[in-house]
């Protein structure tokens, strides 16, 4: 899916959200855990309730890596079920050496039709630029997370006075471009994002953070928003456990619907 | 498999050689490529070879993932197939939200029996945490990585004086000890290596970048090395690939023999 394409989805709903697909069967309804496809036909459901209130599904890996290879099955499942229209993207965090992460782009971008993968930047160019030599995909690479661990390293400061993760959007938004690079920027860091839209105007983000994570979507909507809309605001938990009872569907729709009316307001 | 067992394997068989199972089918002899589980045949052949002088497995998960679902079932017969006594790697380069990361560790832990996985430091504490929490397991966190990117962030000076990855070793080495935590530095830095063993000098190290990558084996033992061996040198593509004729086992086998010999020159 190209940026063209994703711009207009998102004029179209009037809504930059993001479902994120974070399933753990344990927390399912109860008729779902004892299905040996539970995982799937739960995420079918969430799909078919939200998918008119969103414009991408995040697949979390390790919730379906747990599982281990029926969860990779899963995985596959879901992602051929997500609308064409909506952008499918791999919350993989991956990343290795340039010879190991042309294997990860191939699972991800071939095996897998994912249209996005999340991407680690400790390694550097080589371990990026594989997953950027795919057409029509997106390499979206974590600048500045919604974790406390955020202040570990991502915010150190460097000897040129940039904190790091400001040297990674500075460096790694050279390695590619608005219609090939995104960026992760936790919603819990929204008072950040108008120093990170000087180093990084145009380019979209994904902000995971909203909701369970306590990130506030006034926020990110006042200090992200860029002439294209230039974000995606993820929602996991808030929306796919908005209630564990075979009402699920009702209210996961209605919390993604609330979402969109909120985010009609900013656009 | 705890310290006191991976270092009497050491001392038993004078070598710290750990195998890297990088396995692409088409890159095996002929006769495997048609096969449907040939990549799990091929792995037993090369483990049967070199189990006698290697004291751990490196599975690199990138590899089975680009072959989708039986790819996983593919990486967990390995994995069982590896005996006891040696210690089994997850070369995953995994880390997120500590929520995340807990299955992330559930995946590689309880469900597949790795040993051991590799995780990137990015995201900070609480994205490392979940798989120190583990028994008897080991966490082995990027630290200066054999790759030319290494040099975009992972050297960058701080503020502080300290190189990135400098600190990375610093802190990380506070959120466990030396019985589960370790190190990845590449064998291309060998001359870090004093460095690095001011800074942690018990810690065992993951030295990948023998072989292919070009590192030297007389380098990294000579920089390396402390009173328990404390290093896990890895040759993947060196080995596995050492021939592909139908005589590979006996070629993987003479070359892991190779590096036995030679490192017990070292010990």
């Amino acid at each position: 899916m190209n940026r063209a394409a994703l711009i207009n989805e998102i004029k179209q709903k009037q809504s930059f959200l993001c479902v994120g697909l974070d399933t753990d069967i344990e927390k399912t309804p109860l008729h779902f855990q004892s299905r040996p496809n539970g995982v799937v036909e739960f995420n079918k459901q969430i799909i078919d309730a939200t998918k008119d209130y969103c414009v991408a599904y995040k697949i979390n890996t390790a919730f379906y890596e747990a599982m281990g290879a029926r969860g990779w099955d899963a995985m596959e499942e879901t992602c051929d079920y997500i609308p064409s229209s909506h952008l499918k993207i791999a919350d993989a965090k991956r990343a290795d050496i340039g010879n190991t992460s042309t294997y990860y782009a191939k699972a991800f971008f071939e095996k897998l039709k994912f249209d996005a993968i999340t991407v680690a930047p400790y390694m550097g160019e080589d371990s990026i630029r594989p997953f950027l030599e795919h057409e029509n995909k997106w390499t979206i690479v974590l600048g500045l997370t919604s974790n406390k661990g955020a202040n570990d390293f991502e915010t150190l400061p460097l000897k040129n006075e940039k904190q790091l993760f400001e040297q990674v959007l500075h460096s790694v938004s050279k390695w590619g471009n608005e219609n090939n690079l995104m960026f992760v920027v936790g919603a819990t860091q929204a008072e950040q994002l108008s120093a990170i839209r000087k180093i990084i105007p145009n380019h979209f983000l994904l902000i995971p953070g909203v909701g369970a994570q306590g990130g506030s979507l006034k926020d990110v909507a006042h200090y992200g928003l860029n002439e294209d809309c230039g974000l995606l605001v993820n929602a996991s938990r808030a929306i796919i456990y908005a209630d564990n009872t075979d009402s699920f569907t009702i209210e996961a729709k209605k919390v993604a619907a609330q979402y969109r009316e909120e985010m009609k307001l900013y656009l």
